[in-house]
């Protein structure tokens, strides 16, 4: 590593925050197997991950403060990046070194592992369609996500060519926000006869919540998730699901961090393409 | 922090080695909630956890040596004891402070935040029993874990007392070991009326299998899941559970991390007992 010649060893370590309320964490696979994915490719050159759980966006920059003044990592990863967001313009002013895993165009410019989120979306919706679906609805994550906006946008714009209006609720990815939420979509006077959630979990408390009102899954309703788990193989019925390789990934972010440190030239990274995957719970529109 | 006064700024970072295939570490809610716990407690310290994901006890203890030479953490948390564990000695050795997070009654004495692994089984065991279920199975975690054989002991003295033979079979927390299992147990000639889970992922597992032998859950099989999560409460029928508040534990195993690094004295703690939650998947034996 280019750290080593300096007069303090290497700090070993790339910094990963997590700012979300700390009982959330524990409820989606996501994070997990990306940062094992990270691991998987730092383990190789003695490189740990440095995890802080902070509430907010200020605790995360306060975090990044701390790290510089001490010297604490040699790079951080960047999640979760929402419009006009401060981060990236703050770790630059630190010096901090950083790769941004999602979309981030703005400047400054920091390298990036990108995701494709429109294809999927308008993968998934040409399937509802096709099985005749008009009254679609979405249970997106939290509004500010940049990627929550991609997919709403790729949703609108796929509606629209097709001439079918979606409704659109956002919930914060807990089960207990997939429970209520479908249930509203439920009691509309026009209930949708398809909703896509934005992960895994928000759809498993979804198809619960079906099942609680007496809506038959896949026969009067079809539902798709996002992100696959073994909670979504082994529902029951499965659910349809959009994902990709989460671990790799991590593992992609990884190869651009290492890049980072070692101090030439960053490749330009995409994550895996997601996938729809047709399991049991979508169906011919009633 | 008592490192303040050192030449170099303490490293700010406790570390943490998570020995297991990288693959299996997403699939289950348990280590990401007592990470959170640990996290929210040290996050007043301005502390982070240092997170190495590695596949076997060899290269964790690699891990500890360089995290030693390089002063890269104020402490470390283990996890995971196994029996004639050698982490312990190693950790002694290194000078590095450790707290296990488990039972651990061998020499080098550590600090460690132990867990009734007995009490919980006996519980949901005499439930069981009182439900008239005698033909009863237990699918477990890796045999050489402390915490397996302490709920396998607790299982099979249980059983002793009330002239019951339990059958074992050890999984591997993942979902296809939950499966295979199951499948293998309900294929006997003399298939058990209720299983026991080490894990909430083997459980949910379990329930997937049964249902896909055609094996009613609970008319002709009760199952009792370990560890609780969204997969659990969202199954259908919902799991009966043994679980204790896992990200209490984590903020307990954070409170002797902090007694440990400011140098006095360390508190005897217990995590939160385990409690049994009868839930949709257990009822009267056949």
């Amino acid at each position: 590593m280019s750290t080593a010649e300096h007069d303090r060893p290497s700090p070993g370590a790339v910094g990963l925050v997590l700012a979300r309320p700390a009982r959330l964490l524990g409820v989606e696979p996501f994070f997990m197997e990306f940062i094992a994915g990270i691991e998987e490719r730092l383990a190789e050159h003695d490189l740990s991950v440095l995890l802080h759980v902070v509430p907010h966006h200020e605790a995360e920059i306060a975090a990044y403060r701390r790290w510089a003044r001490g010297g604490l990592t040699d790079a951080v990863v960047l999640v979760n990046l929402t419009a006009g967001d401060r981060r990236p313009a703050v770790l630059t002013e630190l010096g901090l070194p950083a790769v941004v895993a999602g979309n981030w165009e703005e400047p400054p410019k920091l390298p990036a592992v990108r995701t494709d989120h429109a294809a999927p979306v308008r993968e998934a919706l040409a399937h509802l369609l096709e099985l005749g679906h008009r009254r679609i609805a979405r249970v997106s994550g939290p509004e500010d996500l940049l990627h929550t906006m991609a997919r709403t946008e790729a949703l609108r714009a796929g509606c629209a060519e097709a001439g079918v209006a979606p409704v659109i609720v956002a919930g914060d990815y807990s089960d207990e926000s997939g429970t209520r939420l479908t249930e509203e979509l439920l009691r509309r006077p026009e209930p949708p006869t398809a909703i896509l959630y934005d992960n895994d979990v928000m759809a498993v408390a979804g198809l619960a919540a079906a099942h609680a009102l007496g809506v038959e899954v896949p026969g009067r309703l079809s539902l798709v998730a996002w992100d696959d788990s073994p909670m979504c193989r082994l529902a029951t019925p499965p659910l349809t699901t959009v994902s990709m390789d989460v671990h790799q990934f991590g593992m992609s972010v990884a190869e651009s961090v290492l890049e980072v440190i070692a101090g030439g030239p960053v490749g330009e990274r995409w994550s895996p393409a997601a996938e729809y995957t047709a399991r049991a719970t979508t169906a011919p529109a009633p």
